[in-house]
């Protein structure tokens, strides 16, 4: 199998349709056995209502609950809702714990509440717990499938320990090693268990100086640890210090991936949503939209306010309005360029607030050489091809050359600015800086063209 | 240690600081190998040549290179300087092989000489091959310290195996079986090797369906497979089907982190780097960023052209250039909110070329929506505030109505047209949305104007 996951998909999914349409079911469960759970998760998504029920009936024991781990929230609902008690607390009982919770999660209210009632009541009571951590937080991310080890027990006895357990767990690459009253003492790798000599004591080679998390963590956070420590597990304390899950590698990723998106969106001015985008609703999409726009659009009327100040001059000389786009637009594009990068770089930890005279000098610099490029370049484009005075084109010359040192020089400093101020870089993207140079530009704008220009009836 | 690292950091780091002022170096060493390697790598990366020379001497072999690992580029330039070859042969042998590939990638032309002066012929041969592995393919993320087992050997025998060469190796929870001719045959995981009965063999225990990329597969690519499978390590091979390497998941998380900050800096037109920003040269930035502001200068001034067209309309009522930053500024966010969510949708996978009509739909809906509100919010706000006639509030509220609409709609669609055409959707974001968006609407503007408002001298 392939790194072309389109490919293979397209190439063997049609075998298994095939096999559904003609309701040849023996040799479909085997075939599609063959496919990893995260393959079975998506043909299943694409069937209707009852052949998503048939094929899943299909599925052996050990996969089926991993497979639905995967399926979308809608497909799960739907076959919660098919499927009789017996079948219902089967799937319960084979899905992973962190998996369980973040199906529950999804469930509309009635389903809850039928499947809490197949679950026992100690896992009921865990469930109950689990659902309470907020939202990104480090409790939200666990699972409880993990291997602690007695710290008195012996190599010998330890190993035998993990292979009776192991089979129940989600990893097992690591285990961590507690006292009596389930402190987090130590971790030990799987590695150095099966390297160590079967008589060593886990409190005399386990590794005591432990990474972990508390259960109110930011997830961003934890994330980070990650990745500065390149871990594959990290264990979560309750504020007692003591074990009461694990986070693994596979969730911090799909962490990674939503922060991204959460910045990319707020560098949007969207605010975030927890859904994907064609799941969300048209008034809950508009209502993340919305807010924004209106800030931005009151802040541009002040822009509006300038020109209205300056209309003597747009009125001798209406030409000056043809400019008024491209200048705003590269102020923009030059504030968000520079802003973006800054952002970006903040967020990665490359600059911090003792790095601003750098990020300054470097935008200065960067910004003379664009400005100064476009500026001339235009020049001579207008005196060519429009057909304006030679004023006009060093007004809008000279307008542009200022308006991307300054974009530049606001999109590096806001950000960082921000900050310090313990506001979110990503409000200083693109939007806001593109409204704040708008303003300053046109004001550079029409007082260059009140100096330069000879314009003929100013006091009219 | 917590999560908060930065707490961490200041609270001990000064007390290392401390023992390096005043030379306690037997405590230093002592004191420091409590530290993680990469606090070790951040703390010597503060110090100055000589102190870091010192400090780095000081580490005990085993984590010695390790650290180096994660030392600044600029960092490990100075060390390899001060070192004789003694030193530097020692450093090498103990490096990771991906890292040292790492490493001699960022080295300069004079130190990459005398670091290939310094291992032997064989891995020379393959240091070579590794360098000419393509910048984000397969092969550039691979490492060769990985846990082969022949397929003929018993869970006995390999258990044993891989006890005797584990220390060396950088991952040993999965192990990968082949053939005699190196062929990937499959893959056995530690944790079924170590629940396995002792006298099986490993091919009848293995794993056959393996997913495995080529070399030269795209690294973006090979990170999907790694999030849809929850992969922590993934087989290289060559054309023939060799062994040649595995990539491991950390690897993966910065090409994640890597691969998120390209869109990003994309979506606002500026060219990715390689480097760090604050490490880039001014040309080298300034070149990054000054192709796509000319373009879209250039693209600016056909709306400029719009204007010149309609300048009679504007002699007569001067008034209406006053609305256009706000007009313009509200058109290129509302489409930049549109177009970022689903190019990010896109790039997730989460909106693919069949969902086109879902998506205008959706944002057709959103954008009635949003923009019957702003207008309303602006007919009466420049009614009230503005003291212009109901004409021209009528025309600004229009036309911003429909250009919201038509934000929204081209910023939902181009990204997924642009996907079809096999182009980059994160091109089709904020900049250029923008200035198509504003052209439009100011054509609209104008027109609604000769249309609502009576123009006194149009002809004129």
């Amino acid at each position: 199998m392939q790194v072309d996951e389109k490919r293979f998909e397209e190439l063997h999914f049609e075998e298994l349709n095939d096999l559904v349409e003609n309701k040849k079911f023996s040799v479909l469960r085997q075939e599609i056995q063959k496919y990893p759970v995260q393959d079975i998760a998506d043909f299943i998504d694409e069937l209707d209502e009852k052949q998503a029920l048939i094929v899943f009936r299909l599925l052996p024991k050990e996969i089926a609950a991993d497979a639905f781990a995967y399926l979308s929230v809608e497909k799960q609902t739907e076959i919660i809702n098919l499927v009789n008690e017996e079948e219902l607390s089967r799937i319960l009982d084979d899905l992973y714990f962190d998996d369980k919770i973040d199906f529950i999660e999804e469930m509309p209210a009635y389903l809850v509440k039928r499947i809490l009632k197949n679950t026992n009541e100690m896992e009921r009571r865990l469930i109950n717990q689990f659902l309470k951590y907020p939202d990104s937080s480090a409790g939200s991310l666990m699972t409880i499938e993990y291997v602690d080890l007695k710290k008195e027990l012996l190599v010998r006895d330890a190993l035998d320990y993990v292979r009776r357990t192991a089979p129940d767990k989600e990893t097992i690459y690591t285990c961590y090693v507690i006292d009596k009253a389930r402190h987090l003492e130590g971790t030990l790798s799987l590695k150095d268990l099966v390297l160590a000599s079967e008589d060593k004591k886990i409190a005399d080679i386990m590794q005591k100086d432990v990474l972990f998390a508390y259960t109110h963590d930011d997830q961003e956070d934890v994330a980070n640890l990650f990745k500065k420590y390149d871990l594959l597990a990290l264990p979560v304390v309750d504020n007692e210090q003591r074990l009461v899950g694990i986070i693994t590698i596979d969730d911090i990723i799909d962490v990674i991936e939503e922060e991204a998106t959460e910045d990319i969106l707020k560098m949007a001015a969207v605010r975030p949503t927890e859904e994907e985008y064609i799941q969300a609703g048209t008034f809950k999409l508009a209502r993340k939209r919305i807010i924004w726009l209106m800030v931005l659009m009151i802040s541009a009327t002040f822009t509006g306010y300038i020109i209205r100040g300056f209309s003597a001059t747009l009125e001798s000389v209406v030409i000056l309005a043809a400019y008024i786009p491209m200048l705003m637009d590269t102020g923009g594009n030059a504030g968000a360029q520079a802003s973006t990068l800054v952002i970006r770089s903040i967020v990665l930890g490359e600059v911090t607030f003792k790095d601003t005279f750098k990020v300054i000098w470097k935008e200065l610099r960067v910004s003379i050489l664009v400005g100064a490029t476009l500026a001339l370049f235009n020049f001579f484009r207008i005196l060519i091809l429009d057909s304006v005075g030679i004023d006009v084109a060093l007004t809008v010359a000279i307008t542009l050359m200022l308006t991307v040192i300054l974009a530049k020089l606001l999109g590096g400093m806001l950000p960082i600015i921000a900050k310090k101020l313990k506001l979110d870089p990503a409000i200083m993207a693109s939007p806001l800086i593109t409204t704040i140079v708008d303003a300053f530009s046109l004001i550079i704008y029409f007082y260059l063209a009140t100096l330069i220009i000879n314009i003929p009836n100013l006091a009219g």
